[in-house]
């Protein structure tokens, strides 16, 4: 057997691994008993300490150096699937084991305090032990950098946005920022000349609500030969391959944030639904990155079903399922209620055009305190200034402010720009995919996704981590990522109405 | 650390890897959309590799000798456990990893040829197979037995039962194959002379039923903190360490079945539910062996929610749970249902005087396999002849005679014997305990299974691996497995009614 084909038969078990891992989480997440949890850990923990032995074998090394003299094949496959392999041994091998664990741990212990800080709204709480995660993180990075090029802090960007540079991102998110406040401004002007959305009366029965989403992910395409939808309190899209799970969580009184959150997680769904058969267990097979990823979510939910035609068909099915009555299930109605703007604290419950100010807040931040220019006790006044700057308001307290997200104490420094480069990423592909297909718009508006799918599919899933993540943008776009069009989305969207 | 130690921490590691499986087989069976299949097969089969090369570290030998020869220590639960890891090793590395996988691949292979061959009734066509699976089974007995001892199929059974001897079992089988014909004829005579079992009209909801279930698992003390109910489609009881999940199956139009089932698994999940908090992932900490397993479920469902004072407080608890009236709603009415004999083929469908007879049967036949003196060609005529002298029956056709169990092509050679030691036992065990806790049938009257419960734990579950199959048996009851008890058991039921 080659050296590459060794090499294969390693990293479908490193996935297989990988993948019980996955269904572990979903169980915890949707099924696992409370008493549970200690079992859980243990289990997960000595899975993830496998997998990390599975992908540091030394052996492993010198079959990629093998395999990479013996291999100048013409398979662009086999050659991406190569480079893909080199790049997971990489970021494995690039840290000591007792650095794995050590930031591993600070990063358990500093959620569990963050639990309490966020409650408590006490900064000073969670900031000796977010000192220490960070620190990890900073180790974590320089010891990647070594290996991978680049800053610390790209290091770690890299892990979720393979190849990401911060000139890159710096210039793209400098561009939002210069008119971003502006745009919200005008938007929240635009707004207050229209009338308010009219409340929808519930209750809406959770079963209703279920049969709709569901109905939509078929519509999307969704393949319940190969996933679920289930309810877990943070929506997510998990589970192994060929074995796509996703969650939403259902509230009586209101039915958009749940149906809508249905949407976006089959936008991820797909895109895992999507991979290419072929290499399924193959890193070369898997997503390309982060921003890629979010880019097919936000595709989904705020490109596609958001748009006008789509609400002109959602609004009669919505009111037929809840049986409801009266001009408030309009689909003009139901257009305002979710391209509604307000200016608010907490990311999570930002709107589509004030997101990114909280993304591009986090990403200096957080790219700030990697390069030591931001020390973790002065963030909760840096972040009120970003706040002020970006968006205009400051937060009352550090709840609403630098408590309210999990990735930093969780260790997920390097996360927070995939969001609006998913976001960015996502319009640009939407108004290529409608140029390249007059009846994707058109279809929308009888609820039916196909030539949408169709054109991901083909330009976008199908591809997996065959081309760098700018070549598959530029493949799919003929384009670099280019801030005007998402601007130009913005602003049809929220000023034009 | 100690050598006693670092064993203690890799049987920590073993433990989790087997209950993540645990949890991806309980999802498999009540979970899994069915196209994730193929990749559950290479997550199990992934995990199942790496569990054995962890089982059969060679620095695994060296601790144990070590651990062996320094822990003269004073601490019984220590003593046992490093027996019981002594034990788990041997079973682990006694056989080569070629025939580890030549062996489960001759199983998964003849699995799925039985499914065809029992569908069409034809023996020919498993008989190739089934003799592949055999041949691997005799190597496997053969390389165990070197190492512990006996003959080859006394090692296979010793995987289920540990320190198992045919020369006790077919002494306590034979006693029962000699009273049984007899005692199942006049069984069915003092039956004819009672009233026939009135039929109860369905339906029963689905969801009524669950409740039902929950009600009495509740009741038996099963810790929904620490465990859950779900269907399948074939009932059973698994998950994880702390984890403990149970399946059944409904029906709309008969809900004995399925309630009496769960009934069985909670008393599987008591055990499990009971092993001691310290010794959790420990080897001394499991279940003591299969046939004390099924001992548990058979006190809870045959002993305890089949007696008179149990089905007097089910009864009317049943019938307002499903809103039923009439005479069929009487105890008696119902005990006549759940206490019903009858001669018939299929061993899944037995009641409980005839299911032994069904257990000696496949237990001779499978130790005169592995033993050579019966050749799989030979088998159908010899099940016949096995049929007829202890049932009195002849099946009409392979399907509903040797070719029903999945057992034999699944791999699972020497489990037969424990599911009727495993009713000898209950009968022993429940015997003892209502001369110890006169207070324990008034209370099963009440529905209250506490008393019961309560010298379980003390006197089985608590002990977890610590004895031996035979001192667990006697310190409990005061003597060895005596067939009298069994005996007496199944006369007063079924002859003195």
């Amino acid at each position: 057997m080659t050296a590459y084909h060794q090499l294969e038969r390693r990293f479908t078990r490193i996935a297989a691994v990988a993948d019980a891992i996955g269904i572990l989480n979903w169980d915890c997440q949707t099924m696992m008993p409370a008493g549970a949890a200690p079992g859980r850990v243990e289990q997960t923990a000595t899975l993830h300490g496998l997998l990390h032995e599975l992908q540091t074998d030394p052996r492993l090394e010198d079959l990629l150096s093998q395999a990479e003299a013996e291999h100048a094949g013409p398979d662009p496959w086999q050659r991406a699937n190569l480079r893909e392999m080199r790049r997971s041994w990489l970021h494995a091998a690039a840290v000591p084991a007792e650095l794995v664990e050590a930031s591993s741990r600070a990063s358990s212990e500093c959620e569990m305090v963050w639990r309490s800080a966020r409650a408590a709204s006490d900064f000073a709480l969670l900031r000796p032990s977010l000192e220490i995660v960070l620190e990890r993180q900073r180790e974590v990075g320089a010891a990647k950098a070594t290996l991978l090029g680049g800053s610390p802090y790209e290091a770690l960007l890299d892990a979720y946005e393979p190849g990401g540079r911060t000139a890159v991102i710096d210039a793209l998110f400098d561009q939002v920022a210069g008119f971003l406040p502006e745009l919200i401004e005008r938007a929240l002007e635009h707004q207050d000349s229209l009338p308010d959305p009219e409340p929808i009366p519930g209750p809406f029965p959770l079963e209703a609500q279920r049969t709709l989403g569901e109905h939509l992910m078929r519509a999307a395409g969704f393949d319940f030969e190969r996933g679920r939808l289930d309810v877990s309190l943070h929506p997510f899209c998990g589970g192994a391959t060929g074995d796509t799970r996703i969650t939403t969580r259902y509230a009586q009184e209101e039915f958009l944030s749940a149906l809508f959150g249905v949407v976006h997680e089959t936008g991820h769904a797909l895109y895992e639904q999507g991979r290419p058969e072929h290499w399924l267990f193959q890193p070369v097979g898997t997503a390309r990155s982060m921003s890629i990823h979010e880019s097919q979510s936000l595709l989904v939910e705020m490109q596609a079903a958001r748009c006008r035609p789509f609400i002109t068909y959602l609004a009669p099915l919505a009111q037929q399922t809840f049986g409801g009555e009266g001009a408030c299930w309009s689909a003009d109605n139901l257009l305002r209620h979710v391209t509604q703007v307000k200016r608010s604290f907490i990311r999570t419950e930002a709107d589509e055009i004030t997101y990114p100010a909280h993304v591009i807040l986090r990403y200096r931040l957080e790219k700030a305190m990697v390069g030591g220019e931001l020390a973790v006790a002065d963030l909760p006044e840096a972040w009120a200034q970003g706040m002020r700057a970006l968006l205009g308001i400051t937060p009352p307290d550090d709840r609403r402010g630098c408590l309210q997200d999990i990735h930093w104490p969780g260790g997920g420094w390097g996360y927070f720009p995939t969001y609006t480069l998913g976001a960015m990423t996502a319009a640009q592909m939407f108004d290529a995919a409608c140029r390249d297909d007059a009846e994707l718009l058109p279809a929308l508006g009888r609820g039916e996704f196909g030539p949408l799918v169709a054109w991901l599919r083909r330009q976008v899933h199908g591809h997996a981590s065959l081309l760098t993540t700018e070549d598959l943008i530029e493949s799919a776009t003929g384009q670099p990522l280019n801030v005007a069009i998402y601007r130009r989305h913005l602003e049809r969207r929220y000023l034009e109405r």
